[in-house]
């Protein structure tokens, strides 16, 4: 059966360890569709949608370099325009300063190379008939596809670096905490099944996985994907790649240097964990991957009362209706599972023309799940954190993330469906 | 001399304290014009463009309950599409719920309507040939316009109400009482010329004049000349006006009420202080508005060596180029005189593909100074603060400002110009 196909890894340039046993399902390719199993015209026209989608978001990553370094060209322009006044008490040697820019940029772009070079292996996963889209078939990346390459840097410092220890600790620890609690026995974990929506670079997933459990990462996003395939199936040792994060940054600095902060990343490198846990009492739990919208893969009957846990972080403001969110997440859960929440309420789609966007408040997001069956384990408490934030900038955007945890009742037999 | 030529405030709606010595001056309308001393053809489309921007801006202010009111119509009908199974489960009594936001909205647009009232003396002070321009000829405000209309809300939160006390509080204190104990004697304050650039809603001016410092404000923006116009010179009680300034936002709300705070301003009526003041050993300092652009109004030779003490909050990253900005400071301040600063370096024009701009990091806003002569009073510190904040709401934006004082040294007779 072509869902429980599991994607064994791509080939090198990055040999995998034996032991690997976290892989990609491909029963949802990102969009939705099943395109394999739908050869109607119209069926074929989304496929065909999908894959340039992919491709236009791999053709982004490549071109970072060209809209980098295109920014830092209209920086030195403006420096360039200035008068002999102006250069004299001007502190700031260009050429030096603006070549290091340039070196930065080019840093990040061989990451990005690397990332691209592996996402043919994601690609033949998901569509493993391969595709009738040609490379000239795929437009230019959209400017919102470009941002999100930009973005992916930061997400990366936040989930895979030691500087974003502190950021990830803030939300990632009590949930972590709350499920060891409730499910104490390690020897038993891997029978735990818990879903992780919104899994970005999923390093809360391999979290989970490291802790025994069985976890499953939920993600819709092609940058993300395409991303975090890279850093869990590709990278074999910490601190294989050196990035320059805020190298596009350069308002708020408190010093120059701050701008051309050098992190090495990954902090802690997933497969070589999997080796190691082997050697452990209980070991690396199974960590699957699935693409697609979380309203369209998990509001199948497949997936009614199948999980032990639900957990989202910074996740159900991504809803354009929260409380279809609500109603899902309760009918995945089995009697006696829980929700563990946390993050704001940004509402993604708020203001949007396109499309609908419920906006609760923190109370009625709880009311409304009390109305679905849900009963309250832990009251909400606001967690002061940052996201994806640069901690020696001038501007902090701080969220106080609701952490709460609900539970389905233990002899509740009701589906809100 | 039209350059001395002083507004002395308009008719009612709100009369006048006859003590009010606080007024515009009109030396220099908004975009940097003299057109009634130009008539050339090209002053005159110029006069005419500055005359359209105007009303356009009063036009964006009238029409706020239109787009606030088509943005609330749009969440309801989002709630409207809802099946059974949801309308059971949610909490909202949407009628009561919809019906106060409304409310709120007519009661934000009665106060922007008191405001345009009162706009029209502010007009007759800057161009007091009046115009040729129809009201047909102004074209629909743009939707930057319009944003602005509803940031100007928050801008009233901050500088004019109770709850914003804590915020101005934090980098206003600190600021004050460098000036206070740079110039202690109190009876001489009415000497001491004070500028503060991007004076937003004024309230930083009036609490320099409320400690009888001879304090002028400058600004660009329509909304906020003709928003600051109202407050200062048209409300004669604390608490006159009732507003609902989060009414806009049904994002990051810990609890529903939080839309719908209601705030009484201004906490300090500026016409009442005059008469409260003029009891006092020293009276409430004199008090004027100069409406233009920074560069083009205080690189005037008239301006040079005019001013004790320059102070820039939340301003000098308004600049396209921060070195022009900081020679402009220079000269300025008679020697002697002192510069403080409090703000980030956000750099508004940053990333803009009009025009130029230079992005500094605080060291090197520093160094700059220094080539330009200055000396530092104060080292920079950082000041946690945050800007038109609510501070109920899940999501905070955080400043770091940098609070310093620098002095052009007393012997300096150099110009950097």
């Amino acid at each position: 059966m072509l869902g429980d196909d599991r994607y064994p890894g791509p080939p090198p340039p990055y040999p995998h360890d034996p032991g690997l046993d976290f892989c990609y399902d491909s029963a949802c390719p990102p969009h939705g569709q099943l395109p394999w199993s739908d050869q109607s015209p119209s069926g074929d026209r989304e496929m065909r949608d999908d894959h340039i989608s992919f491709m236009r978001t791999v053709k982004a990553f490549r071109e970072y370099i060209k809209y980098a370094m295109s920014s830092r060209e209209a920086r030195l322009a403006s420096f360039n325009k200035f008068n002999n006044e102006y250069r004299e008490v001007l502190c700031i040697d260009l050429e030096a300063t603006f070549g290091k820019y340039a070196k930065c940029i080019e840093a990040n772009s061989e990451f990005f190379e690397c990332i691209c070079d592996a996402s043919k292996g994601l690609f033949d996963a998901y569509w493993p008939n391969g595709t009738t889209v040609t490379p000239e078939e795929v437009p230019p990346p959209t400017p919102l596809d470009i941002d999100k390459v930009f973005s992916t840097l930061r997400q990366f410092v936040r989930d895979w670096s030691a500087e974003g220890a502190a950021e990830r600790d803030a939300v990632y620890k009590p949930m972590l905490q709350t499920l060891e609690e409730h499910f104490p026995d390690v020897s038993r974990r891997s029978g735990v099944q818990i879903l992780v929506p919104g899994a970005g670079l999923c390093r809360l997933v391999v979290e989970l996985a490291l802790r025994g459990f069985s976890a499953q990462g939920n993600e819709f996003s092609y940058h993300m994907l395409i991303a975090a395939h890279y850093i869990q199936n590709h990278v074999v040792a910490p601190g294989q790649h050196t990035i320059f994060p805020y190298v596009d940054n350069t308002c708020n600095l408190v010093e120059r240097d701050h701008q051309f902060v050098e992190l090495n990343i990954p902090d802690l490198c997933a497969s070589e964990e999997v080796g190691r846990r082997s050697q452990q009492p209980y070991s690396f739990g199974e960590l699957s991957m699935v693409a697609g919208d979380f309203t369209e893969v998990y509001a199948k009957g497949s997936q009614l009362k199948k999980w032990n846990a639900v957990v989202t972080c910074f996740f159900i403001d991504t809803a354009h209706n929260i409380v279809e969110y609500i109603k899902i997440l309760y009918n995945l859960l089995v009697p006696g599972g829980i929700w563990v929440n946390c993050g704001p309420l940004l509402y993604h789609f708020a203001g949007n023309a396109e499309g609908d966007s419920i906006e609760l408040s923190l109370s009625e997001v709880l009311t409304v799940a009390m109305r679905f069956g849900f009963v309250v384990r832990r009251d909400p408490i606001l967690i002061d954190t940052t996201y994806t934030n640069n901690y020696r900038s001038m501007k902090q955007l701080l969220y106080r993330c609701a952490f709460f945890v609900l539970q389905r009742p233990p002899v509740d037999t009701r589906e809100a469906a």
